[in-house]
């Protein structure tokens, strides 16, 4: 029998100047959905799996088809609905509408879990969107890097005046996600040292030039950074080691007053899985080997190691907190499983969202990023040589454009991401739209974003964790920023369940819109891309953070019933 | 100290055509905002309460003038955002768009309860939407007689050919809704015998003239009944007693052959408040005064007897079922409770949507209804009349209209709502822009819906009861329709959580159109009044109803994964 979710065909976007959809608002939807199947964007391409586990982008290859059918028949006055992956209606509405209109995963509350989502899905009913891999904005390894590279930034600018040089960060896990963490120290102006206890995963981001050296040494480890930091070098190292002794050890070192780059880390954080205790995490004092061994043999045994070791490397954790170094949470659960076994004052040090990118947040500041429908990495320079032009005082994006143009290769259609807030992005969006119009540019530009941005997602366990008033859970947010994206003109429109913490646990609205080089264009990126920041500093200044209400009060927002 | 949520207020919509808004488009609104609190349609207006239990039309008085505020400055191209009815945003959208979007009480799933939302409550962070309070299009009373009539109405069709002359329908409950269904069966012309065991409800029903006649006589009631079937009148008989004691003994006779009616009744249903075993249902043998007095003393006791008379009560029920009865349970949750008392086939006769109401939905037939802006009586006779003209061979909807504009008060604005379906609704609503823009109407008219509707909800213990394909719980589908009726220019939209059935088990979507008679407003009412019962038709295309699949061919919708 034929798997409707799997085929050996490879997906690629078309590229250039022609098109076989009717206008260049359907081209774009059709090429992106291609590209985020791309054998180089995508995971698994052939299973229509995007990224995040079973995140796709139709919900099987028929309705692939289907999809792109109907996007090379849809008219300027025409819109798509598609509905967990597959097009079920097309309908009239105006040239100012969206071109598609999307929903993915959601369920009523009651049921939204796994094993519904689970049972729907067999029966084809179903289909997981993830983030961007439903709505069709995935670009690849670059957005885990820029996502890090901000938390890091964010924290220079909170504990070190926006000045990494110099410092270092203490890290653990060079995974699929955590691999991104020397890169982005480094892209952020800091030195990076990273206890991996898989030398394989530490060589291979070795070769893709994510991260600079690979020692076994902790002696040696600290040798180089403290010759980078000397030196002002932003550098990265790769320990290999096991991060529940690494951690203690440093820890040791500074409370002794021994010789420690600084006399301490100056951030610390952690990316080892720390999540799933029978896979993620390796106890200490095991071998690697013998770790996956006894995971096949033992599960329980490597658990309960797991599991006590994590304890002494949070404890070590809140040690560096303690003594004054930032230290932060990356979402990998590991506070909570050091509290289950006992560490009391596990959440002494509080999680990345919070701390760092809530500010950001408050700012209308998240994952703003374009593509480049020709298929020309010159268009994405060229459009990084204007941003640089549009926001010549803005050191830190500067840095990042320079740094992302030499050491972060595109994949699929050239795309970029740059995190830009409210009175930002508007102004981005004009200009490239700007030079679509004059010819600089070869072809058309989506510019999108994640759904982890700033007005765009209800998830309690995430990004809305600990709301000043304790809003983490209200969803109105994200279906009011995915109405006013429709009201304003955006190409597409998404709204989804589940996104990055599972079934059950979020709801967030995705954007893309197209520019085309046309006035129209002008006019409706002029109101998206103000109104889809601005909805973000609207309900941070509803939930009471000061940042918010001032840079709505500074953007003239009118906003009646939270302004009074 | 100034309760937010109380005062002694009361709020009367503006009539006529002087208008205090900028435009018709935001005067509509601010008037159906204003109607939903009028002393007349409002349950508890001073509480802001409209309907269902807690349905506000607004958080806190001082957001409804903040509501109105904004209502009465917004401009033409600009679009309001209410959150949990706070006005939180107003933003630069267009003409085209809609005037104001709401979301109300949406909750992320795992905390999608009453506890949090009570939680939320407290802190004057939630506002609980039910379907038409919070979006501004509750128009009285009118709503559940014409839902019951058109449930009876369709049970006429499926049972007997469409006409329900000389037939006679067993009831029981006369209370809030219950009270609708003499009137109800009367209109869709049938006789019907409710058994109620509170006298005072009774007389109230027999005041307002929605029953004719009242008797403590089994066989007197049943000797009207033989007469005006006999006669092929349609007339009702509210018969004071216990439905636990009387459906056994109408059952009892039919086995027996003795004298009844048509040897049987000819639909058997119940409204009693079994879904409260506490306070809802009077157990057999009790008088209603110890009833009352025991829920004081000794509310357990109430329950246990109450659970029991249900189990006879529905006993009797499926004795009526398997002797061929059409009968159907109505959202009372009384098979449920007779299952658990040990009536192993208390779920043989089916509830009242998947018997009833889903072939209208599959048509995208549900509860279209308008308002006269100008608040003259006259506006609403002329459209009924337009009506009849418009849909000549309809004569259900005929002797709807006639019967309604004869027993039906009005209540706030005047207002009428008829089921009609995909290719009706448009011509219904350009019929009367036309109206409006002969100056045949004094004011301009707004239509709307229930969020009860084809394609507008979620909500698998009442509208999405056992879908054919499983579905129940999948809520792309009310998302779609919120975001393709703001893609289509309504004049405002919103989505809900919770609605008819409480917190976690539902998520619905509405909307509402203002006819201000221009030729703009014709192009978004064909968009808006085709594309909304559209999506109906298309969900339940998807679902797998041949109707819905046949309806969505004979008006050639274009449904790419669907009709393939
Ligand atoms: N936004 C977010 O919340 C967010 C973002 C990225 C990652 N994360 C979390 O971060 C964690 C890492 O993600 P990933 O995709 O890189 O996972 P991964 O499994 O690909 O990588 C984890 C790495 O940690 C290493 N490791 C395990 N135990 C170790 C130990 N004791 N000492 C040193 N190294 C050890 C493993 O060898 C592996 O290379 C996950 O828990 C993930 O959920 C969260
Ligand atoms: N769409 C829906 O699902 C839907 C719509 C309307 C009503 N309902 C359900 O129908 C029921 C009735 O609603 P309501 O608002 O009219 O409630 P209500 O409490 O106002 O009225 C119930 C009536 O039943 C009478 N009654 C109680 N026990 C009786 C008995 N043993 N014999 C005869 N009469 C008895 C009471 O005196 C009362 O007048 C509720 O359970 C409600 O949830 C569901």
């Amino acid at each position: 029998m034929n798997n409707p979710r799997h085929n050996m065909r490879d997906i690629y976007p078309a590229t250039g100047t022609e098109i076989t959809a009717k206008s260049w608002l359907t081209e774009a939807p059709l090429r992106m959905l291609m590209n985020n199947l791309h054998p180089d964007v995508a995971e698994k391409p052939h299973e229509l799996v995007v990224y995040g586990g079973i995140g796709r982008a139709a919900r099987t290859w028929e309705d692939f088809d289907l999809i792109c059918d109907s996007l090379r028949k849809l008219e300027a006055d025409q819109t798509l609905l598609v509905q967990s992956g597959k097009p079920v209606g097309v309908f009239r509405t105006h040239t100012d509408a969206p071109r598609v209109l999307i929903a993915n995963s959601n369920l009523v509350p009651h049921w939204a879990n796994w094993d519904h989502f689970n049972e729907l899905d067999k029966k084809g009913l179903a289909m997981y969107g993830q983030m961007t891999a439903g709505s069709w904005i995935y670009i690849g390894a670059q957005g885990i890097v820029q996502g890090t590279y901000e938390t890091f930034a964010e924290a220079g600018r909170q504990h070190y005046d926006g000045d990494l040089r110099g410092k270092w960060i203490l890290t653990g896990g060079l995974g699929g996600m955590g691999g991104a963490q020397p890169l982005a120290a480094v892209m952020a102006g800091a030195c990076c040292l990273a206890v991996e206890c898989d030398e394989s995963r530490a060589d291979f981001r070795i070769r893709t030039r994510y991260c600079d050296e690979k020692t076994h040494s902790l002696d040696e480890a600290l040798a180089m950074i403290a010759r980078w930091t000397t030196a002002g070098e932003a550098k990265s190292v790769a320990l290999i080691g096991n991060a529940a002794e690494i951690f203690p050890e440093i820890l040791r070192r500074m409370q002794a007053s021994e010789d420690l780059p600084n006399g301490r880390p100056d951030i610390v954080t952690d990316q080892t899985s720390a999540h799933d205790p029978y896979h993620g995490y390796l106890p200490k004092g095991w071998s690697v080997a013998q770790w996956r061994a006894t995971q096949e043999s033992d599960p329980a045994k490597v658990s309960t190691a797991a599991r006590a070791s994590m304890r002494e490397h949070v404890a070590a954790m809140v040690g560096f907190w303690n003594a004054g170094v930032p230290t932060l949470d990356y979402g990998n659960n590991i506070r909570q499983v050091a509290q289950e076994e006992g560490l009391e004052n596990a959440f002494a040090f509080p999680g990345f969202v919070p701390a760092y990118i809530r500010p950001l947040f408050c700012r209308g500041v998240g994952p703003f990023r374009w593509a480049a429908l020709s298929g020309d990495p010159e268009d994405i320079y060229k459009t990084d040589a204007r941003m640089k032009e549009l926001f010549p005082e803005n050191e830190h994006l500067h840095r990042w454009l320079d740094m992302a143009r030499e050491r972060i290769d595109f994949q699929g259609l050239p795309a970029r991401i740059m995190w830009i807030g409210l009175g930002e992005r508007h102004k981005a969006g004009l200009a490239i739209n700007e030079m679509v119009r004059n010819g600089e540019l070869k072809a058309p530009v989506v510019i999108g974003r994640d759904h982890l941005d700033s007005g765009s997602v209800a998830s309690p366990n995430r990004e809305t964790e600990a709301m000043k008033d304790g809003s983490d859970a209200v969803s109105d947010w994200p279906l009011l920023n995915a109405l006013l994206n429709t009201a304003s003109g955006a190409t597409w429109v998404s709204l989804h369940h589940g996104g990055g913490v599972g079934m059950g646990f979020s709801q967030h609205a995705g954007m893309v819109i197209c520019c085309d080089g046309t006035e129209e264009a002008d006019r409706r990126i002029e109101r998206v891309l103000w109104n889809d920041p601005a909805t973000g500093v609207m309900r941070h200044a509803d939930a009471g953070y000061e940042i918010a209400q001032d840079c709505a009060v500074e953007h003239g927002l009118d906003l009646p019933g939270i302004l009074k």
